[in-house]
């Protein structure tokens, strides 16, 4: 990571009075600009043209002054035009930092925006980690051109990195680390760091490695710094501190960081070979981003949405997940077509089969977040589906008849058919045990097959809960009251 | 945090097959005790009763090799007999850690399970900071004792962690940090360091304070060792990296510990009095426990479950949400019995109707988790609300026009009636247009009104879209049809 230490640290308040005065520089520039266009006063006016240079030098000023990351943060809460021209305005040698900061669809935005030589210019500032994330996102053209000004080890550097597949520990690797020899004492270690300029960010251990560069073990800087300068590395050395693999799944880093509180871990290769670190903010951005994507998937948003994005881009956005939905509607609703003699006889049934079919699908989502949640923290093992089922099952009959009772009650106080309630209750109970079923049984199977236990795994239950909800109902109504 | 640098740190695969071990031996435990018990052989049988013994030996053996966090993950992903051996077997003094590790459900089991005197002796095992973590799960009794035995400062500080609010700056805060004054020389410090047996946990920078215990700056650790033992430390310390007030939003703190990749952060009081710090990993912890309290409020789970609770704790975790979803259940089905007679004549409406309300409760939700989660990323002014409104509105009027057209085409061609065809796409739009103003207004509101905006938003959105998207519907057929 380019060394951004110089620029100032700021709290969320101060940082929304940056985003207020950005905002009214911007309209003060608007309102000049507007007047020149509208030639309400001579496009050449010499005064008018020397606020308006005034607004812009200010606007530059106050970016100049900012952390990248405080910028991305406004560029994100900014509209498109206004993006645009804070993005303008922005030095060209700090482009590239706030484009690894700001949001994939922000991101997008302004890469759009920019010309191939200036994509290069910006991609020559980058480490090679850095530049593999953002790589995706550039055109073609600019990663071919890329390629060629790199020398030779460069290149395999930035190969390597593009390499490592999503979701992987080399994807969040970097290849800042500081190692050393373990036979040289503490003094020496001192006086070698000393002729470093800076140390890379987040370095609170250094690494051992011999002389094909197999890593032995970790020295912290804190056992460096309260240790006598006399002794040797070898004897200080930590051995079973954890070494992450470049092809270990990306979660597994991140939930070892969180148990043992780790700053930054060594990563291998296959063998034993030192290759890179992972430090603990490329873990945070990663757990915060499998978060969101999971949250947002949920909602079935297939990617990060640009609040300001254009109402096109938004529909595409969305489109999928309406359309999966309108599928299982339309398969409930032909499920209660097949009873359109039932509820012609007995139009209470019409009224009363969506409580049947919510209450279903609630119960449902219920136990699928917590059985999904039990997998990712890895605490169902494949031999807990049978206990973990008669659990939710049980669940599901006390669900049934508690609520299906008291449901039932209304339902018979309302038609004056104590049938009717008596169905109603079946069909609850009958249907919360369909939703515990599939709710165990739909995630453990996503992840024997290999699958993300969460992914689609809501919208598969309500399909169930609905059409196995008005099934049951209307079956049970035809059966016993018509 | 009380050393636990001994410990090896496992990766996934390791940690799963010491829990399959123990698992096993559990199991071979279990197995002699049921032959015991069932008295297929005398009680004091000498060969069984070593084999017994020995199999909690090497449990125990095992169980003292392993890291604190690990045993924490073993005691989770057991169920609660098992588990509760397997506390038992854990040695005294490390309950304290453990405890600090484990879910909250998990804890409260095995808290359930101790008596007064072993939780003192526990407490008294840990840091102000990390009791005040455990305290919400005393008994008052064990509280009180507490209070009880520590010196006056001791409870002067167990009083401040427990006063801050849980979600404040204050609550993530520990005491372990390293301080020095800023006219002492590089060649000062590193001779004061080494004083020290070790440095605490994430100590990546030195915070530099008056006489008055003022905060002047900090010193990276970085910075100490590449400059020269001569500088003093007012030479090189940093003015103007984050500070925390202990009052703070957690949350604030963590866009802050994410957005300027730190290790740790000095906090001070209202003054500019240094009371303690922040280090990544309490923000980590922070981080991953609000994203799973959000995910649990999302599915109604009133709280974190223990996978291996007790059907009737599942139940009473689960019952608001389903209480809630019956009321908002049974309103729907109300505004449908309004329309009974609609319904009668024209029974394809009930086949029709659930499709309606359900893509708008789809769409209702998607909005909603843009807005909420635009809205966590600071991206949403008060003054952005109409252009989102705007925008929402444009997305729904385009996606009522191609999937109402589509569904209406559908309609018409299963029940031959162009005009019910119309109804069905004019009713699905209106419901998406209802959703997308509501999905923008809730959470907007409930943020003006100081909520989370997230909190209930999506059990408000269903039961608008649902109940409207009924009324809509059947409305416009009972108006335009019949």
């Amino acid at each position: 990571m380019a060394e951004t230490e110089e620029f100032p640290h700021q709290d969320q308040d101060e940082l929304l009075t940056h985003l207020r005065e950005v905002q009214q520089l911007l309209s003060r520039h608007r309102l000049v600009e507007g007047l020149v266009h509208r030639q309400d006063m001579p496009r050449h006016d010499l005064v008018e043209n020397l606020v308006h240079k005034q607004h812009l030098a200010e606007l530059r000023n106050k970016l100049d002054s900012l952390h990248p990351a405080d910028i991305a943060y406004l560029l994100e809460a900014l509209p498109r035009e206004d993006r645009l021209l804070v993005w303008d305005l922005v030095k060209a040698d700090r482009d590239g930092e706030i484009l690894l900061e700001v949001s994939d669809a922000v991101r997008e935005s302004l890469i759009e925006t920019m010309e191939p030589a200036e994509l290069i210019a910006v991609a020559e500032q980058l480490d090679a980690d850095e530049l593999a994330d953002l790589a995706p996102d550039l055109p073609q053209e600019v990663i071919d051109d890329l390629f060629r000004s790199l020398d030779g080890e460069e290149r395999e550097q930035l190969r390597a990195a593009m390499s490592y597949a999503e979701g992987s520990v080399g994807a969040l690797m970097d290849f800042d680390y500081v190692s050393v020899r373990e036979d040289i004492s503490l003094e020496v270690v001192l006086r070698y760091l000393r002729r470093f300029d800076e140390l890379p960010d987040h370095t609170d251990q250094l690494f051992v490695v011999d002389r094909e560069a197999r890593l032995r073990g970790v020295l912290p800087l804190n056992v460096l710094l309260v240790n006598d300068p006399d002794v040797e590395v070898g004897d200080l050395m930590q051995t079973d501190a954890l070494t992450l693999q470049a092809s270990d799944s990306a979660n597994h880093a991140a939930t070892a960081f969180e148990r043992y509180d780790l700053v930054s871990a060594p990563v291998t290769d296959g063998t034993d070979k030192l290759v890179g670190r992972v430090t603990v903010n490329a873990v945070l951005d990663h757990i915060r981003e499998a978060a969101e994507a999971e949250q947002l998937a949920q909602a079935g948003l297939h990617e990060e949405e640009d609040i300001f994005a254009s109402i096109w881009d938004s529909v595409k956005n969305r489109w999928r997940w309406l359309a999966i939905n309108l599928i299982t509607a339309f398969i409930a609703s032909r499920v209660i077509g097949l009873f359109e003699d039932s509820i012609e006889k007995l139009v209470a049934l019409a009224a009363l089969m969506p409580i049947v079919a919510g209450i279903g699908g609630n119960s449902g989502n219920q136990t699928i977040t917590m059985i999904v949640r039990a997998i990712a923290l890895g605490q169902v093992g494949e031999d807990s589906e049978r206990r973990l089922l008669h659990k939710e099952v049980g669940v599901a009959m006390l669900n049934g008849l508690i609520w299906g009772s008291l449901i039932g009650l209304l339902a018979w106080w309302l038609y004056k058919d104590v049938r009717l309630g008596a169905v109603m209750t079946a069909a609850m109970t009958l249907n919360l045990l369909v939703a515990a079923t599939v709710g165990v049984v739909i995630p453990m199977t996503l992840r024997k097959l290999g699958r993300d236990p969460a992914m689609g795994a809501s919208v598969m239950i309500t399909a169930v809960t609905d059409s196995g909800g008005f099934f049951i109902f209307l079956g049970l109504a035809t059966l016993f009251l018509l």
